[in-house]
């Protein structure tokens, strides 16, 4: 965490300086240059990471008229607690989560069919996927870890609650959308906006104004699900545990604070025609369910935070924005889609606010970027060319496990065939399956091989490494922050820190010059590193060189002082080696990380050529 | 974290359930359980602490109209560390500090004595004494914290700034002491109070009205410091440093935030008659001072957040409550003085104010216990008894210190010695020094061999265990809570967890008897686990034993549904056995923890007797 650069700090230095653009949270203003209809996961992430610019004149509004108050979701996979790293708050939310180690899978006893029985238990994360944990913590959360973000930040954003969207349409001139708000007094608002966000949910408004199809159906199986407080002889009731007995199948989700757990119970097949009859399902016949698996185990309930029946449904949206396929190349997006407004499924796989998270930090710094004429508007299409991929895969895979759940008595349902499938497909579920296809943002991967542990396409997977300027051990990939940088890893080649002839210090030489990026992308008047956050990694100990021999250019003068930010240079941990534990060629690779820490391109350090023509595909001018 | 047990809780989990017992903090109340003078490190943790009880009404009352802004002290020893993680912060605050990891020693070049060179680095926790870090970070930000944990504490405390206090008598009655405090606009206001704490500075009238004696003097040595902002070319800049060149010496201390740091420079003897002359010293000649014996490095400040010059003070006060040597035993104390009030010293060994929060946090807790009736007024006695030896170690190793850190001629301030002084006494300014000899509150440690990791009188050093409810590793002692309860760990003997016969079961049994001491000392209606916190652990691993066969007084009914708490089992870790790392002793063994973190006591499981009369020196029984 860096501060007092611009003098000295006293307060809660998360409180960033502002230059005083506040949003008046009680009534909306007519224009904004992005709209985001909706404060739930999408939109949260979208204006948290919007708000770094005070630039930007970012409106929120939420239907609701107040901050959530329980939510729905509660999984929260490694790759989210990664992002809300970047947010800053991923030690806060850690501390009161459900941590989920494990898995247990229990099964009708072989001797005794009508009592389940313990199959076996499997670690979560069997292959140690990511340093993060996985999680369960309530949704209004996480919503409220990312407002505190926002409101922190400089543009200093506030959602405007209370007010619904009516209409939205696209009309020509700078601020082409134009929404209708209306309060619960029935006053109503036009908003016009540059760029709109629908994070509105499942019926989204947006989603329909757009004329984007949403496809797919519901399946004809139901459940019940409730979070209860309850004591119990059931011995796995804070662990997570999936239960397949005689009697049917459960999910069992303990949740955060020790005693809440949520119980997903299996309703069996819905009739042709039920015609939603099904949902009517009462609370005590959920609960009589839920003891009949459990048996021999019973959970007596004392009280019930809240519960619901539903079918599960697998729907994809065909397109993310205004733009039908015909069209793409002839106009670039005005309005966006995220979350369940273009994706919904079943709860079970823990995936629904994942997945709209990494949408809306997906589309966040590219409408910056753009907003900023740090890239042009074409940027914007790479949003549903990225996004629709992964919520078709998502629905693909929440198919197959809801399958899987509802059907105990098939071979595809048995205890071991979920236990592996589960296994198999882990890399998915806890968020890491994203990968990216080659394209103006995604290298082809022809250099692969020179960091073998940064695949091109997919997200940044962090190592330890020692900063050389205090010798703290430290995560590299946890010093990204959501500021909307892109991130240059330049590990050296062999030579020493100080040789000036090294092919380190002769990349250093071009990224500083005239031609390089810095000069030629930084807005006039910024630091040099407010778009590229460039960080070297050597491969010495942390003793094995001085700092002072590093290249000028990876201390870069910050702030009104022009002090020398000395907290970029690294050295191996020599008893565990980056270059060793990624992959990483001893002559030197630069990886450049997106700001939505996906992999962009891995080169050789001498190719520059190549480094600079990959940008230009990417960003404008600026000198 | 736990919660849920009392219904559904929706927003920040920290902020605990309050009976709505708020202070309004714009005026003063006119009496108090408890008035504390001064919003210091001493006061501020003791009002936290306090806050925990929404049925003790405390005070706290602070000349300064707001909060602190720049706060002089820094350095954050290890052990201060380990109880902001009992305060809910450790995550919080190490994720915006400088972390101290090594120390630089620097001398005059042998070869060329007007230039300085680097002698040695060594480890700043060489031997590994605390899992948590040595810290830089402002004073006022851990304030700050605990500001910000009175006020989510169910008393809703607040700090009452702006209000001096004039005059502290003691008279008669129930609110025997008699504060009279005054405001900015000159009106005086009276607070009557059970007890007081002066937590006021170096300048105490509380000290004063008491009538203690402040001994010990200022030495002839005289520092200049200043927090900065430079561009240099000293390559351990962000590396604590001693430097002791031939033109005198500095105490270098990187700050938070990646660019500010302290210098402490030295300005030499001051000589006799110089009336406080020296503290007239000019910025520039510091700054002067420090470049020449940074020699050949040099420093080109661009901005200062704070200097002044002082010339080092050694006192320390003769009691530390309102009861004269004499009169101790005839009556109890009732007031108090901690902190600066009571030792003053030097700033360069970072002790301040680390030890005046221990001061707070040693005193708290007793204070809650006797204004609870869960203990006799005599147990206040063991305050001045315990901390003022503590004072007393803390200025003699401060003398020695800084004698050695001015002396840079002689033998004993060559860097040799001072580096060998460091290393050798690094368990005192870590915090860990602290060792309380038997008392009412200490046992003899006649059974030490049975835990020879936990030495009684000596902090818990905590290890890691895993939770069985969950299988999540967890560090036992970071689970204690500033919750004024006491902790009991029960280490299990061999034996299963089901076994009735084990010496476990069998101490169990005891511990929830009518006889045992959750029954006898808990207050009647409180959950009975509210003073006790007992956690056992098994010698078994997570997957060997089940938590149901684990006996019910381990598993106690909480909150309003009875709820049982199935996070006090733990197995261990099977590939850092506990028993293994603090040589705890396989026939078992229960470790007494007070609130404040001390092991009170070690004995074999079946010493009950021993134990219950342990307890009878402490506490009240309640029934």
């Amino acid at each position: 965490m860096q501060f007092h650069h611009h003098g000295y700090v006293s307060e809660n230095p998360r409180v960033l300086p502002s230059p005083g653009q506040t949003v008046d949270s009680a009534s909306v203003p007519e224009t904004a240059d992005v709209l985001i209809i909706g404060a739930g996961p999408a939109g949260m992430i979208t204006a948290a990471q919007l708000a770094m610019f005070p630039d930007i004149r970012t409106v929120l509004v939420e239907r609701r008229p107040h901050r959530l108050i329980l939510g729905h979701a509660d999984g929260i996979a490694a790759r989210s607690v990664e992002t809300f790293q970047a947010f800053g708050f991923a030690p806060q939310i850690i501390q009161e989560a459900y941590q989920i180690t494990e898995t247990a899978f229990w099964k009708a006893d072989p001797n005794k069919p009508e009592n389940i029985v313990r199959a076996k238990v499997t670690a979560d994360d069997p292959t140690g996927i990511s340093e993060f944990p996985h999680l369960i913590v309530n949704q209004a959360r996480v919503l409220d870890y990312f407002a505190e973000f926002a409101q922190r930040a400089p543009a200093r954003l506030e959602p405007h609650y209370g007010w619904e969207t009516t209409s939205l349409e696209i009309a020509e001139g700078d601020y082409p959308v134009v929404a209708t708000v209306k309060n619960a007094e029935g006053v109503e608002r036009v908003i016009r906006a540059k760029y709109a966000l629908g994070a509105d949910g499942a019926h989204s408004l947006v989603r329909k104004a757009i004329g984007a199809q949403h496809l797919g159906g519901i399946s004809n199986h139901a459940w019940g699900v409730a979070d209860v407080l309850a004591t119990t002889d059931f011995p796995d009731i804070r662990t997570k545990c999936i239960i397949h007995s005689s009697k049917g199948s459960i999910l069992h989700i303990p949740r955060e604070g020790g005693y809440l757990f949520r119980t997903y119970v299996d309703l069996g097949e819905v009739p042709e025609g039920d015609d939603g009859q099904v949902r009517k399902t009462p609370l005590e016949e959920i609960l009589r369910k839920c003891n009949a698996i459990m048996a021999p185990y019973s959970i007596d309930v004392k009280n019930v935070a809240w519960w619901s029946v539903y079918e599960v449904g697998h729907r994809v949206t065909d397109r993310f924005d205004d733009v039908p396929t015909a069209e793409v190349g002839t106009r670039t997006p005005r309005v966006f889609i995220a979350g369940d407004a273009c994706h919904t499924h079943s709860a079970k796989a823990g995936q629904g606010m994942n997945v709209s998270m990494q949408d809306g930090f997906n589309l966040a710094w590219k409408l910056a970027q753009v907003l900023r004429s740090q890239s042009p508007e074409s940027l914007l299409e790479t949003y549903t060319a990225e996004r629709q991929a992964i919520a078709q895969d998502l629905i693909d895979f929440d198919r197959e496990w809801s399958y899987r759940m509802a059907d105990a008595g098939s071979t595809r349902g048995s205890a071991e065939s979920i236990e592996d499938f589960y296994v198999s497909t882990w890399e998915f579920p806890a968020g890491f399956g994203t990968h990216y296809k080659p394209s103006v943002l995604t290298g082809a991967g022809t250099h692969q091989d020179l960091a073998t542990g940064f695949p091109v396409g997919r997200r940044f997977k962090s190592y330890g490494v020692v900063r050389r300027s205090d010798a703290v051990p430290k995560h590299l990939g946890h010093l990204a922050e959501a500021d909307g940088r892109w991130r240059l890893y330049a590990f050296a080649d062999k030579a020493p820190a100080g040789d000036a002839g090294s092919k380190l210090a002769q990349w250093g030489q071009w990224l500083g010059s005239e031609a390089g990026p810095l000069k030629r992308y930084t807005a006039a008047g910024a630091d040099v590193n407010s778009l590229f956050d460039v960080k070297v990694i050597y491969q010495q100990g942390v003793h094995d060189f001085e700092i002072t021999d590093v290249p000028e250019v990876f201390k870069p003068a910050n702030g009104p002082f022009a002090l020398n930010n000395w907290e970029n240079v690294f050295a191996v941990d020599t008893a565990d080696d980056i270059f060793e534990g990624r992959g990483v060629s001893r002559d030197g690779v630069v990886v450049v990380v997106r700001p939505d820490q996906y992999v962009a391109h891995v080169l050789p350090l001498d190719a520059t050529e190549e480094l600079s023509k990959f940008f230009e595909g990417i960003f404008l001018p600026q000198n």
